[in-house]
């Protein structure tokens, strides 16, 4: 299997779901379904939803039933985005190539299409629950929602914006990296095994490979800031550099930070090994993908 | 029973219970704990969790398994009033007679504060039904998460945004009272409803108690906005005329909109038939403190 083919094949059924269950119908609040729609089809590689969606089918369960689930995390990613770009936060202009959210909707209506996304995703998720409510959906859930929340995901975002223009400590950066990047893609992998019905060992295992796949793929955003271009990486080149922000390249140099991707991929391939006798070999390709990828 | 006394009593209930989930840990993050309960202990009527908990016993349910639906429902009311404070949206300085949270801690972590609290309140419905996944939490769960949402209080809040300095029509004005601030007054009677074990036909007619309150809630706001002043109202006086915001009083005239709260009155009390072998005295008492009250 080639892991690129395989992430545009699960991109196809992620934004063909999404595109089924995002509101687009006439009404009073149309301007936020066409907010939310904006952002949530600006052309991200899905790789959340790709997570829950691939292990799930790993662990012998059906990928359909982890749809809503999927979509809900890359409901709550692209409000993150949407949030984080606001003039309050780190001010981004623009956004995987396009403009970002507020710049044009106006400040109000991405902050609401924000909110809209993240209770959205929620209402997605109960809604699966509604004609099954057995207990690996309320804990996928449960997951979904802690990694996504103040002890994950916003909780990382406050150190990060909290930091801004100060000199901070690896633990601090560590802190940052875990929660802000890491925990949500940690919670797609687990989830994922949960809803396809992985055992508590399993389930375990998962939690090692996408803590592992997580760091790595948020040290290699930080090089690919560094030594990447506009086109490439869809972002405004140097922005972390422009908020003087601290990155794992700024801590430990970019050598450092190389060997540190490569020792994580290391990692999250070992983590594998309790599926031995389930087919494996993408998430291999996915964990190499993600540390060494170019843009 | 007095009203009055009634809610002071169940107020402490649910600020113990908000207490007691909300963190206060140190920790890197402890920044955004203090920003949402500065505005979660901001001296709030705790109307919404109040429904919840009596609806929940009037129909024979224990009010403690409704408390995580309850404290929810507190933090998505305020995580709303914090982030439709912003600069970007109603622009407050003031909010219960305190300076608004982004006055406080800034724009940055008042967005954040707000994500986390939405994002909290789901994280303690779900932790609730871990231990129990009947179905009455889950559709507990599904009433609250569609009000808060697009199609129900954002929803709300995204045409009232989008109507500020413009002529709008009656209808326009009634989706936004329906919607912003009544769904979720609605949605509390209708949980409360549902978790304390309703029929069918028992939520309905909550539903139609809570639609007539909530609306005649938001009207006698509105009379207050005209005639009230900074002390007894909390917030500053004259704000929706100073945002060139349209409400009941500017369309129907201030005659008008106070012969409608008595009819919405009188609706609301006429819902409560249905539930002639319960105790409803204290529900008429709301009915009327809610929509004639002075502050």
């Amino acid at each position: 299997m080639d892991i690129r083919n395989e992430l545009v094949k699960y991109k196809d059924i992620i934004e063909e779901h999404l595109d089924k269950i995002l509101p687009n119908e006439e009404g009073y609040q149309k301007k936020i379904y066409e907010a939310m729609r904006y952002s949530i089809f600006a052309g991200g590689k899905r790789l959340r939803p790709f997570l829950i969606l691939k292990t799930c089918e790993m662990v012998s369960g059906n990928y359909k039933n982890a749809l809503p689930f999927a979509s809900a995390i890359e409901m709550i990613h692209t409000y993150s985005l949407i949030h984080d770009d606001l003039p309050a936060m780190d001010d981004d202009d623009l956004r995987r190539g396009r403009p970002t959210n507020h710049k044009v909707f106006g400040e109000a209506i991405a902050i609401l299409a924000g909110d809209g996304l993240l209770n959205f995703a929620f209402e997605t998720m109960i809604k699966a629950m509604i004609n099954d409510n057995s207990e690996k959906y309320i804990n996928a859930f449960n997951e979904i929602s802690k990694a996504a929340g103040i002890h994950g995901m916003i909780g990382g975002q406050v150190v990060d914006i909290l930091s801004e223009n100060k000199e901070i400590d690896k633990d601090t950066l560590d802190f940052i990296h875990k929660k802000k990047t890491s925990a949500l893609i940690e919670a797609s992998v687990v989830a994922g095994g949960i809803l396809g019905g992985a055992t508590n060992e399993e389930v375990e295992a998962l939690r090692d490979y996408g803590r592992s796949i997580g760091l790595g793929f948020q040290i290699r955003d930080d090089i690919l800031d560094r030594i990447g271009n506009v086109e490439n990486l869809g972002k405004d080149i140097g922005s972390d550099e422009e908020n003087n922000k601290a990155t794992y390249l700024s801590l430990y140099g970019i050598d450092n930070a190389i060997e540190k991707t490569k020792e994580l991929c290391t990692n999250a391939c070992n983590s594998l090994r309790l599926f031995d006798k389930y087919e494996t070999s993408i998430f291999t390709e996915l964990a190499e993908y993600l540390v060494y990828r170019k843009k």
